[in-house]
């Protein structure tokens, strides 16, 4: 999905599971909300992508890519995004677990 | 979903999309395999633990973490694992990234 360059890069997996899960009007929200971080993420200099994944148990898995750790810092205090933040611990999410890990290698199929 | 230690450890994010997808047969030998692979997995020394989820598009992403490179270089060479990455190939995936990651630093919520 994400089509990064050569390692080193950094990756944040962020694994989260959804609160009000197949409440409608709380989904559509949601995606809108989501789908409207992925564009502003790519604004960023040195986003280098995005692959998600959600279960139908509402267990969600982001991993986004970055070149730096600066890249990463720029990303987390957009005001924007701290704004999406806040509404994920309030409203979205009923846990979730982040992690920034530092890619040292990778290979694809086919 | 994994409760995993301080960093450091290291990150496998493995990223796919299945091959056959919503085929019955296919999916249901795939869960057994999948399945099979987590348990084989936590039999590992340096395994720490796995998160997985799939979207109704068939594109996953699992993320497995462990103590060491030692540890994952034990589990890439299994031959039971070795069996499955073949059937991977062949069978079960049209695609997949496998990234190995190194933790630096977790958080989470609440």
């Amino acid at each position: 999905m994400a089509s990064t360059p050569e390692p080193p890069y950094v990756a944040v997996i962020f694994t989260n599971r959804r609160a009000a899960w197949g409440e409608a009007a709380a989904d559509a929200a949601y995606d809108a909300a989501a789908g409207r971080m992925e564009e502003l993420a790519a604004t960023i200099p040195g986003y280098l992508g995005i692959e998600s994944s959600r279960s139908a148990d509402g267990t969600g898995i982001t991993v986004s890519y970055w070149e730096s750790e600066e890249a990463i810092a720029e990303w987390r205090r957009h005001p924007e995004h701290l704004d999406a933040q806040a509404s994920g611990r309030s409203d979205w999410y009923a846990w979730y677990e982040l992690r920034v890990a530092r890619v040292e290698r990778a290979r694809s199929f086919p």
